[in-house]
């Protein structure tokens, strides 16, 4: 059997425009090659904990950082973070949210579950970009993750 | 009595190299102007805490960000850690180990106390500054943190 790909970056992104604005930002930082996008949160834990159509995935090798959004269809991104960070197997990987929700009850409860960062986006598309791409550089060129081997 | 100063950001940090590379890069880059800084782990504990010498500060008005070393006199960076994460006063407060330590174990255990990020302080003087300059604007300019007032 094939293995799976290796996956850098798990965008959970619902929106199509900030799916392409998001994966263009970070393809040309140059720090992040193998983005896999996922359009809701029942997908996003489906791959994130390696079950249902991800089950051939190997769960200690997950992404290098998990970015966020969270108003998703089916599962909302709070309970996607929640599900993540209360997994002995997933709780090392650094989830950033990156979202339009600038409600404090949003901000608080994500720092509360264990968010590394929250992000918000901006409604700038050159501010956008430039957002993403410090965050990108931040999380893969600077920030140390436990080895997931 | 007069108020306590703002801090935006707690470096924790003994090395007197260190202390004066990190503020520098800092202050050139313009995101922080009011750095409090630590040079051991007790002393750490007590400003975060708001005691001992620091007992007239607010707790809920902590600082923005907290730049932890590792290797510190009296009290080490992992306990530091371990007690402002545990704390729901100040868990939510952004913490970021700045260190030389490359141990996995290290790393590892960070992340299971809830460090936010974990960088690798630079041995190249200009790395080091430029890796400083990225995480200040990275967290004082991009993260969203809890309103603390």
């Amino acid at each position: 059997m094939q293995e799976p790909e290796a996956v850098e970056i798990l965008l959970v992104e619902d929106n199509p425009n900030d799916v392409e604005l998001t994966v263009h930002a970070l393809r040309a930082s140059n720090v992040a090659n193998d983005i896999k996008v996922v359009r809701d949160g029942a997908e996003a834990l489906d791959f994130i904990m390696c079950r249902g159509p991800f089950a051939d995935r190997d769960i200690n090798r997950g992404p290098r950082l998990i970015l966020l959004d969270l108003k998703l269809p089916k599962v909302d991104g709070i309970e996607v973070l929640r599900q993540a960070k209360a997994d002995p197997r997933t709780k090392m990987i650094p989830i950033v949210v990156l979202t339009s929700s600038k409600q404090e009850r949003d901000i608080v409860e994500s720092y509360e579950l264990g968010v590394n960062s929250y992000m918000l986006k901006p409604v700038d598309f050159g501010q956008f970009t430039e957002s993403v791409r410090s965050l990108g550089l931040y999380w893969l060129v600077y920030n140390q993750a436990p080895v997931r081997d």
